[in-house]
């Protein structure tokens, strides 16, 4: 059976409700609550790299990501990650030219009972399985290459460049 | 923007809680429920060909279905099924080589807190869109030839035949 | 604390999917379940008392039910138990004049993303700590005199005879 | 059939998701969606008097609630209220001696999964209907004097002071 990695690095996906402070935080568990409820049976092993909004990354983490994809023994690779700066992690991974590489996130966080990241980690866990080596964006039901997409913040969508 | 055709024609994923009877019943808005959740983008054009469980369909359903496939504009085609028999389903088409065909369904219908319909769908719209002719199974995050595919009954998961 | 006991009966707030069958089936821990989502702090004993549709009950049931509402050590009741009969079986209970005996049950079971469960026990549990003693049913948001209501079947509601 | 009001304040009973800015914000309609969930037919109308954390109330909201209140022709009230200040604008109201009043709110909004929100509202509407005059807190499947609980902050829960 084909060997997937995933690596998450938080994002709105990620996002749950901490009833004592009233906030929003990072459930650690997320992943695994999706896959469950997916009855994923991909062979997927989960890393993650760290829990944070995409808006507060910075070089350095870019850096882990890119070194942990890098030097895994897998090819086949689905990172997690808040939409804001999705594309900008992504490009970062182009020349990375021998595993297939698949961006996902969420706009709506998995604990809410109108979230969109079941449907997202699902199209991203097929398609990394079965696309040829590149680095793509899957969101909305479609699958852009990072280097032909813009996430449209008023809409709350990604779209093709051209 | 790729055209995608989906055809519904019932099972599991379909079903819904009839208060007054008490029984299970179809939902006719199953589909478009779902690709709402998904915040799904993709250009789908959705016909329901039938609302059957699969273990009650017949040669004449089949014909139905292999009709539509064989003479719709689209190339990328989702049909969801029920999954006792979505696998003879498949097979039938497998003269068709001009098109990309992924079968889906569900274990759980997309009415309960903890079904897996928004994942396998979200998987079976993607993968459409991005694998070369051919037909298909998808469940369970993984993505099957329809040739090289069993049903485990007694687990309720979809396994490669070798 | 005032001590609280609730007798579940089955009934339709009680089923889940069986997803090998494709059938409802009987939850055995519907009722925690429910009082966890609902961070109830009120103290319950919980005793399954059967799991039967309300159709199915006979004398012999309602006369288990009769018995153990009788002669446990509490005064706050709560029943759930299928809507059908639900009225039936609370008239069977209109001698015990010490107790405070809330029925009630639901339209759409736990498992269903738009259940109504969690709102008929919430009623039914608080009401049964603050009503007098009598036997009520405790459904849609309103609470009756076990002799004074009807079931409208066609509307799926409980109403006020008088 | 007995007319109550309910009057909404916000708190975190009323919150959602706001996708854009990826910040939880006061949904107007929480309260019609719960009493269409619940499926309830109880006789109620409902006045959204304002919508805000309770942390951020003033005497000016106060006293809006208590005119609302007094002047209202119901005397069977339900007030949805942020937690950290419900008792508060509870024992602001314990003057007025014809009508029954009860709080409610919840831990987690509405809009996840795993909110306790139903459960909460179910009870506040049924106990509004049959506990005589005065005014009371309803939180946990509890029914609370307001001169006679405390939040504990730490535990996230409403307890009895004696």
């Amino acid at each position: 059976m084909m060997k997937v990695r995933l690596f998450s690095t938080g994002g709105t996906i990620a996002k749950k409700y901490d009833e004592l402070s009233g906030e929003l935080i990072f459930d650690k568990e997320h992943i695994e609550k999706m896959l469950l409820q997916g009855r994923c049976k991909a062979d997927i092993k989960i890393t993650s790299l760290m829990l944070k909004d995409s808006l507060e990354m910075n070089d350095n983490d870019r850096n882990t990501i890119e070194n942990m994809v890098k030097n895994c023994d897998e090819n086949k690779i689905i990172i997690t990650h808040g939409t804001d700066t999705m594309i900008q992690s992504a490009k970062k991974l182009s020349k990375i030219n021998d595993k297939t590489i698949v961006f996902t996130g969420a706009m709506i966080p998995y604990a809410f009972k109108n979230s969109d990241s079941l449907f997202n980690i699902a199209s991203a866990i097929t398609v990394a399985q079965t696309l040829k080596h590149g680095v793509y964006i899957c969101m909305n039901g479609k699958v852009f290459l990072a280097d032909n997409v813009v996430k449209d913040k008023k809409l709350g969508l990604f779209l093709e460049v051209a």
